[in-house]
């Protein structure tokens, strides 16, 4: 029997043990009505940590002195600024990044190499590093703090995402708790989605990193917002063993929980994006089952939800079902056209490849609320995924098309 | 020297000699104003032909029928229905995509084998065959059909798209002239690009096929309006050497005259087809210049021309050059990021990965013509390619959100 996984009420990242964090505001962002901008997070004690980056051959500085920082092992903390993306300013961003760990080092009182920097907001502007000193000065680390760091990673999300799980390991309670911001592409001139994880439990850093990337593929990297990566996309974990089990390895026999726990927790950060994208009105989850292989499932079922004509008639409340078989066509997926079932909210308008009658109607006042799902099964074989975007609205392209004029 | 390719003013397909084409309205489209939606293509003499189709594993029987037309041999002709895509029906698409094909050929006086068949329009609908039978009998084929033909391949497109040009082979003056409709992914429930030409020239099927494959590698596959497959896009070239000339093969002298020729007509229906988009205020064209490889160069274009941010933008007038580099990184093109130069409709703003100082409103004054242009220099190799799209406004989320409804 897999072991208890439970959401905590109002938790953030500091629902781990032995981890503070806090935020003020710097001066960076001066569009969201929300000003905080920068924020740290704290541990009492090292902590083993991993990350998974953006892709994008062109990144920031920040992204590179955090892989570094990584490299070199133990990390105590964090420090994140939202505004400006510390991208596409040539050396003076490496610079600045590395005096950003420096301030954030000094005002936790812990070595530079310990903490880990991630930036967020428009791209080719440099930190103002007054503003970074005189904010830096001001944040006091705190036990609930996580609340206040949840809202100063914001750009142009309207409310702040962050969640905590718990469950046992060795007997012993241990929580795991996230914040995160944005949503990937669909914010591209703020730049970023970041999402940091933290928890009591120790866990061994190879395990943890493979644990955070296969958490990542089911989660984070199956969000398709506009299916992009980002110059400062940035995801890690930081585990502090406050909870004094023994260090988690891929043979212990708490690793599963482990990895469900960091998937649920992934997943449940990554619906939250996925809704609060730019415009959106309502959250699309596709599902796809029977595909050949995992890797065709997620290709089709982030297709689908990547679609700008499916995005637009899930706007419409349309069950415009020739749109999905069209993304699911060009997918690359191995498809049988005469094996395909489809359910669009749960109510089945295709078998075996053949529209069968439904009440227009009834689907198209479920496709009203604030959730619409399209799940299709293959009948191929037993790749199984899921991704998660939003619909497309006339908001996305007001707020995109006049954003820096 | 290369020779002369000139365009034939009020060109269509039609302008290459022994082209006839017609086309009547038999009551399969009922959303557009113009209301033509069955046409024919007949040549006096039997062609060689070429053709491109969709990659789509979800595919019109249309397609299948043409496909197999195209292997065995020569064409006389071709029909053509907008309205219903025949795509997503069954067994039945394949049956009456035959039927189609005999009906033209009685009409035509040909065999039904060598005639082609071409569908665009609602994907899960069966093709009202007792319609098209009573409409086939009423088309007249004509020497300048073709500008009839071009509105009857249009669904949501605004106007036609014809053109057509000239040139010498072997001193005889040749014409090839040609057709177009939709924008691939744009109308995906409309579902289709479709792209008819044809040559007075004769030419060798296998040379013919390269050509026309090495064109639509610079043209319709550098479209990205969305990026995007149909089940139904289709393109296909005719010879019928009625200009007397010896059948071009890849060695002729005048084979890169025509490899020329072709490109053009291609890159020319294209950007009609990019201007044409849905809810398009205008036309993007990026050029990457300096790339590792041709493969880099179209890989950078298209995803920047395919990007939202970069479309919103443009739709914006807003020089919003961090979107270009970011929908750049992420393109997999290799990248030195302080190699790069950018120029926004002809004026430089970045140059070694820098921005430099420009005056910002004489470039959103250019950026509110009907043409928008970016020009990135990598600096890196002689990769070089075109792509091009169209902005991205509240008018497309509004003719997509309300499409079947």
């Amino acid at each position: 029997m897999a072991a208890a996984i439970k959401f905590v009420e109002g938790g953030t990242i500091t629902s781990a043990r032995g981890f503070l964090a806090g935020a003020t505001y710097a001066g960076l962002k001066t569009y969201a009505a929300d000003k905080l901008d920068l924020g740290l997070v704290l541990s009492e004690s090292p902590c083993t940590a991993a990350g998974v980056f953006t892709t994008s051959t062109i990144k920031s500085p920040s992204v590179t002195v955090t892989q570094e920082h990584l490299a070199q092992g133990r990390v105590r903390g964090l420090v994140v600024n939202a505004g400006i993306a510390n991208a596409c300013v040539g050396e003076q961003g490496y610079k600045d990044a590395q005096e950003a760990a420096s301030l954030a080092a000094a005002r936790l009182g812990v070595q530079r190499q310990e903490v880990l920097v991630c930036s967020t907001g428009v791209i080719g502007v440099e930190l103002p590093m007054s503003l970074i000193r005189a904010g830096m000065a001001k944040i006091q680390v705190t036990r609930d703090g996580g609340h206040l760091l949840a809202r100063a990673m914001m750009t142009t999300d309207t409310r702040p995402k962050e969640a905590a799980v718990t469950f046992q390991v060795e007997g012993r309670q241990v929580h795991l708790g996230g914040v995160a911001k944005g949503s990937g592409m669909i914010h591209p001139n703020m730049a970023t989605m970041l999402a940091f994880a933290a928890t009591d439990a120790a866990v061994e850093t190879q395990f943890l990193q493979a644990a955070l990337r296969e958490a990542a593929d089911a989660s984070f990297n199956m969000l398709t917002v506009d299916g992009d990566t980002s110059t400062n996309d940035s995801l890690v974990v930081l585990a502090n063993g406050a909870a004094g089990n023994r260090p988690i390895t891929a043979n212990s026999p708490d690793a599963a929980t482990f990895k469900d726990a960091l998937q649920q927790l992934c997943v449940h950060l990554t619906r939250e994006m996925a809704r609060d994208g730019e415009g959106a009105s309502r959250l699309i989850v596709v599902e796809v089952n029977g595909a050949r292989n995992t890797q065709d499932a997620r290709r089709a079922a982030r297709t689908i939800a990547a679609s700008s004509l499916v995005k637009t008639a899930v706007y419409g409340s349309d069950p415009n079902w020739g749109r999905v078989l069209a993304a699911l066509g060009r997918s690359g997926a191995a498809v049988d056209e005469n094996q395909i079932d489809l359910f669009v909210s749960g109510v089945c308008i295709m078998e075996g490849g053949k529209p069968i009658p439904f009440h227009r109607e009834a689907v198209v006042s479920l496709m009203r609320g604030p959730e619409v799902s399209f799940r299709l099964q293959l009948n191929l074989g037993e790749g199984q995924a899921t991704a998660w975007g939003c619909d497309l609205t006339e908001q996305y392209v007001m707020i995109n098309s006049a954003y820096t004029t």
